[in-house]
């Protein structure tokens, strides 16, 4: 793990710049191909594609309510009370973010509000294999059940075997989705997007994928809508030398396991922790049972940078705006005020990220990549909408209509002005 | 105007299919080396399309302080007051928007939160010529203000005299925008996303453009934020025999007279009454100034839609999710519980559309083409971010350590289970 002075800026272009997909250009022509032919062939297209990309030859691609009940029986006792506990927490949060209607009145009778509903039909991905982790599944779906979102359809790759994991099968059923499919890919959000014979249309898709549901998601942007595009995961660690070694290093490897390009970032103003955190980081990584993957990514986007000050720490994480933030300092609730871009922020010793990645209740699903610079963990804001509300009664309107025509003059609209006077 | 009744889904698929454009491909490959050419060669490239598009050679990019104040003394007065008092309708609306940062305790000494922040720096897109409305520069401008972003950047294409108009400056000076940039087209959003000498880069892009705007925005989403894509202005407006066909009729055309595309239904029970307003829009339509534009898109984009109910009505309208929805019906806030998807809400017969438009102070750049489905007015939400914040005590990990690990390990994360045993 490098120790770099916070002036190498060059280092810190390479992990800013990390995620360049070079062969973008290739991956997109596949993905309007498969777009297209799902827009026009319906289901009989995503049957071909799974089996062409999952290597499995289905008959019915929603899952059966037979097949849910199975999973739930084959799940452990205790990995669905776990769920279910960590359902519960999840969903108080969320509860939490919930806007209301609002209105208020001013002049004689004039009436003006937001009106908050929830979007109506919602599309969830959820990647197949190795990475089909039932913590997204919650974390997807309850912020949508919180808002009113009347229908959840979740989309998933079947296994060669044609079957869903049963644990993603038990997180779906306590987090309240109401169709399940088995299908991914490309072809999978254009499904979502235009609807088949047998998945509806919907309008907002969320959930991380690989680079071809990115693209595709992407590139239906603007149809539907769709959550932020994840790129690998980070975490940036603010802690001076009064911080335990072992659980900086322990944090920073927990994102180093993901993926090869997460970025682990310490920053401190002590060389000699630097030092000592650095030991650690090589001692528990030969520990691990996914050290290939968390080698590379440490030696290629792991870094402890040394700052002058902890003023300069926060100036600098500002600028990574880090998916996740650990403030390990003394009394860290003050120096929240220093920190303006980060998608979620851990307080204290023990409060270790991935206590937020299954557990505490805020939304694991994060904006990467200094996305955090613009937008926001998902959550309930994500599943709802706002409708303005104008109310004028005749006096009220009567009292303004010279200056609102006077303003559709200066814009040249004139039946935008007849639409006033035309009523007095 | 066409009354039609509301079996013929066919003509209804037309309205909603109103924005392909075909030539899109072509203006893509343009957009495309427009990004590349500023993200390489910076202002250079500025001044070089400027040149082009808007046929003027320019020594400075950016508005002085001395160009300002000569607008302001333009201007004339009592357009500046009309301004003002829009501004302050505007800033009481979307102050009301406002989210608080938030936190709630729990356990021992669990404190969960939702930390607020706006975004830093944001750009806004003012386009130029005749659709240049200093109403969308308070609109856009606005609720970024409000919500507290530090630096606002506005660019707009400049005359062939290498003018602003004074109105834009002025709308621009009074809702506080920080820097103005003359330069428009996608080579504007290419310098705003990545940054030139002159500008810096921006977190944030919104304002309506032409196609080369639009298409410039959906490629850049992701590097910055964007806002929605505004397609043509819609109407729609429900109202039974009880209302003023007058009143009707003048707020169908006001839509219609912004663009050929634009569309303006009336959904009705009355067949009767819907003659009516079908006679006036003809009338009204032979004196207005827009007559062309407005005609044109009354033909093509026009309709009276004859429904069996008043509820089939908002069945309808929910389908359409229109830009602006007018309710004329009596007693029209017991039917708001009705509305699912709308940009904005005009209740009873003294709320008509352009009172929104410029004044009232609910913004005006709302969802279009059924992405009210899904999307919101512009506001305050649209400038600010949101971080979780997660602080546990140990005796608080410990509690529920264990069932962190074992979901770990479902998981296959070893790493993250191990940062949760290190500190035990």
């Amino acid at each position: 793990m490098k120790i770099i002075e916070i002036k190498d800026n060059q280092f810190l272009q390479s992990f800013l710049n990390r995620n360049n997909y070079e062969e973008i250009e290739e991956i997109d022509e596949k993905v309007d191909k498969i777009l297209a032919k799902v827009e026009k062939e319906g289901d009989q297209a995503l049957l071909f594609f799974t089996e062409q990309f999952d290597h499995v030859s289905l008959q019915n691609i929603k899952v059966t309510e037979k097949e849910i009940e199975q999973a739930l029986q084959e799940v452990e006792e205790d990995f669905l009370k776990v769920l279910q506990e960590a359902k519960e927490n999840i969903w108080q949060f969320h509860q939490k973010q919930m806007q209301n209607s609002w209105f208020f009145n001013k002049e004689e009778s004039i009436t003006l509000g937001q009106k908050i509903s929830p979007i109506e039909r919602v599309g969830i991905y959820v990647p197949g294999g190795k990475a089909a982790y039932p913590s997204t599944v919650l974390m997807d779906a309850i912020p949508a059940k919180v808002a009113g979102v009347s229908s959840i359809s979740m989309v998933t790759p079947p296994g060669k075997d044609g079957k869903i994991h049963p644990n993603i099968l038990a997180a779906a059923k306590i987090s309240g989705v109401d169709e399940i499919y088995k299908v991914g890919g490309a072809q999978a959000i254009a499904a979502l997007t235009f609807g088949t014979e047998s998945i509806k249309p919907v309008s907002k898709i969320v959930g991380p994928g690989n680079i071809f549901v990115a693209r595709a998601k992407r590139k239906v942007f603007g149809y539907v809508d769709i959550d932020m595009i994840a790129g690998p995961s980070e975490i940036c660690i603010i802690a001076d030398e009064k911080a335990k070694q072992e659980f900086v290093a322990a944090d920073l490897l927990s994102q180093a396991e993901h993926d090869e390009l997460a970025c682990s970032i310490l920053i401190t103003p002590s060389l000699e922790f630097a030092k000592s955190v650095k030991r650690q980081v090589e001692e528990q990584l030969k520990q691990l049972k996914r050290k290939e993957i968390a080698q590379k990514s440490i030696e290629n986007y792991g870094a402890i940078i040394i700052v002058d000050s902890i003023e300069q720490a926060f100036t600098l994480s500002n600028e990574i705006a880090p998916e996740h933030l650990e403030i390990l300092l003394e009394n860290p609730f003050a120096y929240l005020s220093k920190v303006k871009n980060a998608g979620a922020i851990f307080l204290g010793s023990y409060s270790p990220e991935p206590l937020g990645d299954y557990f505490a209740g805020p939304n694991h699903t994060l904006p990467t990549s200094r996305t955090a610079k613009f937008s926001s963990p998902l959550g309930v804001d994500d599943f709802i909408k706002k409708s303005s509300i104008i109310y004028y009664k005749k006096n009220d309107l009567e009292k303004v209509k010279d200056k609102i025509i006077f303003f559709t003059e200066k814009e040249g609209l004139e039946g935008h002005g007849n639409s006033i006077k035309v009523r007095f």
